[in-house]
């Protein structure tokens, strides 16, 4: 099997702007946000399909989400996070969260400006850390 | 609270195309499917964000897709499910599980049919009960 771009992420191969891991998930910031805050949740383990994941890193990765949005939403003043497992775009099941709402930060443009990614990741980690 | 429409279907005075339910939650046919097997979970608790809800139902709803999807893949032909909690249009927490590749069951105009979605949920309740 190809490793995925979260795999090689994982693998501390490809850098990532890291908000929180733990043995079985990781969750980073979208390189391409969609949102201010758009961030990823990542079982540490290559499956493509949901209904393959097994059930530990399944559930550790919508138990993060519920954790992870509230923090996104203090550490940079967005509102309502949407969660999403649409994507088929990176064969490695993983969960959006997308603030959904308006967001009271301005910032469009420079939303995958790394600088910015960084400072927004270093934000959502402290009110993590702090819960 | 206003009961939601979800509510009113889970206290039976709504009529729903049932496909599963228990203690914690309950699934059955989108009645306004955007594709063939279009179908939502419902944790029997009326909690608008997905942060709020109680980890037992929260759980057991993401259990239940990972059960349900395969039982849609192969009672109704479809392949791949996409799993989705996008929405806001109801103000309860709900999975959208949608079939995201193509169909080999053409009816894309009889998918809102009452007698369609009856006949589906049938047979989606005929695998689910086999498993």
């Amino acid at each position: 099997m190809t490793e995925s771009i979260f795999t090689k992420i994982i693998r501390k191969q490809i850098p990532c702007h890291l908000l929180y891991e733990d043995d079985l998930v990781i969750a980073f910031l979208d390189i391409n946000p969609v949102r201010l805050g758009h961030s990823l949740i990542v079982p540490k383990i290559q499956v493509d399909y949901f209904v393959d994941v097994p059930v530990n890193y399944y559930q550790a990765a919508f138990s993060l989400a519920q954790k992870l949005a509230p923090a996104i939403q203090k550490a940079l003043g967005t509102t309502r996070i949407g969660l999403s497992v649409v994507g088929t775009e990176v064969p490695h099941f993983h969960l959006h969260l997308i603030p959904i709402e308006q967001d009271r930060i301005e910032g469009i443009r420079t939303f995958g400006n790394a600088a910015v990614l960084a400072r927004q990741a270093e934000l959502i980690r402290s009110v993590l850390n702090q819960a």
